[in-house]
């Protein structure tokens, strides 16, 4: 089983890191600095299985890296990791969302439509292998994708096949059902560009426990 | 019954017209000819409550008008209409879509984000009730909503509580059962950027009969 890296110690690292190391991987959870509260807390209680690190400590512990971090952030965390992150799949989970205007934030206009920080990543680490997938729903649907009405659909973006064929037997972990490979990774633009339709929704229902499905 | 107008002869104007036209309405619809070869092969043989006409007649007849034009056309015709589309409801179905660099077509930068298309008809047309709505499927789908799977979810935006509420009363003789009010014009910005995934999976299924459905 390989070992899993988790760059990011909130809601989506954490219950990506909890959902992992409850399948029997090993996981390292990490942020800035090695004394993070939340990641502390997190590894109360798991053994050795689970520990928690720097950034650069999870990105070389980890074999399959999880990007679960804020969307201005991604870029500089990743860029620095780009050496240890060489070789490996990297999964982004991150929206590069803008919340400096209020709510609902926007895209950061320069990471979409014609672009994407699905492709920014590839672009800062062109020896990993970037898989964009998982960004269109909530922490908990993540982990947990059954949904009253049937089984929801999640998309995947990225330029490897074999790392596409590899996370997508994890989503299968993860309870997903109806997995659509979109293409390389510019198809990230249309999953990141789900977020306003999201947000809405969000607004509309008072909760965030749904997720879209592709009827057809 | 209220008269109809339909602006546009393509494919999505004469699907739209065909139904009104079904469901016993009174409709014109129109390109910048009153000689449109489309128009006037779709008013063959449908007798008095059809007829086709300019731009300008058609939003002098409708007293709900249906914006069924290409993108980059819609904000030049409206402006001309504005007088005759005073005091309405107008259907925007329309999406900003930008295929001057090729497949797949972006959005319009200046419409996409922090703006939509939607908005700027609204803003264009300040003494009309302006919805947007159907433009998240493709033209079949808008007027026979039932999938394999079960009932997708349409999206409904717009400023006016009493247009958004004529305009459910349609889509559900559309056969839409599952109508979302997103809330006002801005959250067409959501319903426009997911074309992007739209294209991307119809890309994949080369086909575009699918839909969206909010699994809730």
């Amino acid at each position: 089983m390989k070992k899993i890296g988790i760059l990011g110690t909130g809601m989506v690292g954490s219950t990506i890191a909890t959902k992992m190391f409850e399948l029997g991987y090993d996981v390292k959870m990490g942020s800035r600095s090695a004394t993070n509260e939340k990641a502390l807390e997190w590894v109360v209680n798991k053994g050795a299985k689970a520990s928690v690190g720097t950034f650069d400590e999870v990105a070389a512990f980890g074999e399959i890296v999880f990007i679960c971090l804020k969307g201005e952030a991604v870029l500089p965390v990743i860029k620095m990791l780009k050496t240890k992150l060489s070789g490996k799949i990297v999964v982004d989970i991150s929206n590069p969302l803008d919340f400096s205007k209020g709510m609902p934030p926007f895209l950061i206009p320069e990471l979409t439509n014609t672009n994407s920080l699905g492709e920014e990543v590839q672009k800062a680490l062109p020896d990993s292998y970037v898989v964009k997938t998982l960004n269109t729903v909530s922490a908990l649907i993540m982990v947990a994708a059954a949904k009253p009405g049937g089984a929801p659909s999640m998309f995947l973006s990225g330029n490897n096949r074999d790392a596409k064929q590899e996370i997508t037997a994890l989503l299968k972990l993860f309870g997903w059902e109806d997995i659509i490979d979109l293409g390389d990774i510019t198809t990230a633009r249309g999953t990141e560009m789900l977020l306003p339709i999201w947000l809405r929704t969000m607004f509309v229902f008072g909760h965030a426990n749904f997720a879209f499905k592709v009827l057809r």
